[in-house]
């Protein structure tokens, strides 16, 4: 294969983030959907404003803050025990079906896999043991590490520097067309698992390989040529 | 006054960037206020995507970027003469109704004004002229100059460099919630003119001063103690 070790992103990609929508729905009924698109929208926003401006701030206080905003501007009346069960389910978002089977077929291939997330260490520490997948990588690396976030070039060297290889090496997977062309201007190979089946953004990149699941990624894979 | 000089945002500001959505909506019926926003929200993700990632581009082709992209995502036929009507448009988007008379007050207050925006001088003169706006201000500042959209701190430090004055003796003037918190981190004054009623972004910045059009900041101006 062209590559020795695969990246992926965690929310989105790994994890799927629009299950809160469900919680949501049950807390402000008619609601939900509005509430977990504006959430997500405004977490990334907040994570870039905060690069730009060197004002770093953890990605789960970053999410409480989206949170709390999204709900002020929905006119939502977020009490604590409303605050507390959608952060607490956001700690343990569900995987999507088809991962375990994928990581452990990616592995068994020989390749190195590690997560790559705007994430806190604390807080991916627990989405990915909610999810059995402790044993899937070799590390997860946090954007915390260099108190930037995606797409600051800083981050995505932490894959670089975790492998000892160059970026051209690694594959990097992302359910988020913006992560992909980051890591592409980076330099990674990039494998877009395009599960909203979105447009790819207007932005100069295309992704070496794409799919819609993590499944379509492994097929990619496997028709690779070999090193 | 606590203030020497009016440091202004253009787009939102200035210059109402959903009146858009008329032209929008002729020529996609009942897709034109979804077509404005979606086109606003992406031209605003592009500056931030290739601030972040060192990947530069004028804030035109980057409008232009954002519109192609937006038209794919709501599956609208955007054909050359559509993407040029638009653009063409946004060439020379109308400004609020109030603008003249409270410029034409600020400058008779001894203030000096300046423009400092994301688009590039070409733009910028266009809009301006357009507008009949041409004689308000010293200078029109564009993140063209380095590169950097907003809220990259070198953007904004090209307010300082113009009036040679620290950034807390300028006050800057936008109704992006998130472009108020730039400038506060900056070290800017601010008054954040809230045409959208929206909620106060989460990022721990307060403006000095809020209003919903410039009369309000008229008024604000009005009631400083005298330096």
């Amino acid at each position: 294969m062209t590559f020795q070790a695969i990246l992926f992103d965690a929310y989105g990609t790994l994890f799927d983030v629009y299950s809160i929508s469900v919680m949501a729905e049950k807390l402000f009924p008619g609601k939900g959907e509005a509430l977990a698109a504006l959430w997500r929208d405004k977490q990334i926003e907040y994570t870039r404003l905060r690069t730009m401006s060197s004002t770093y701030k953890p990605f789960w206080e970053v999410t409480q803050d989206a949170l709390i905003f999204s709900c002020k501007k929905l006119a939502l009346d977020l009490d604590l025990n409303a605050q507390h069960a959608l952060m607490s389910q956001y700690a343990k978002l569900p995987a999507f079906k088809e991962n375990l089977s994928v990581l452990d077929a990616l592995k068994s291939k020989g390749l190195k896999l590690a997560i790559l997330s705007n994430a806190n260490a604390a807080m991916l520490d627990a989405v990915v043991k909610a999810a059995g997948m402790e044993t899937h990588f070799v590390h997860l690396l946090s954007a915390d590490t260099v108190k930037k976030f995606k797409t600051a070039p800083e981050t995505y060297q932490l894959g670089t520097e975790l492998f000892s290889v160059p970026a051209s090496q690694i594959l990097f997977v992302s359910s988020n067309g913006w992560d992909i062309c980051g890591a592409s201007w980076f330099g990674y190979q990039t494998f877009w698992v395009n599960r909203a089946h979105a447009p790819l953004e207007e932005l100069g990149v295309k992704p070496n390989g794409q799919g819609h699941s993590l499944t379509d990624l492994l097929a990619f894979v496997e028709h690779q040529p070999a090193s």
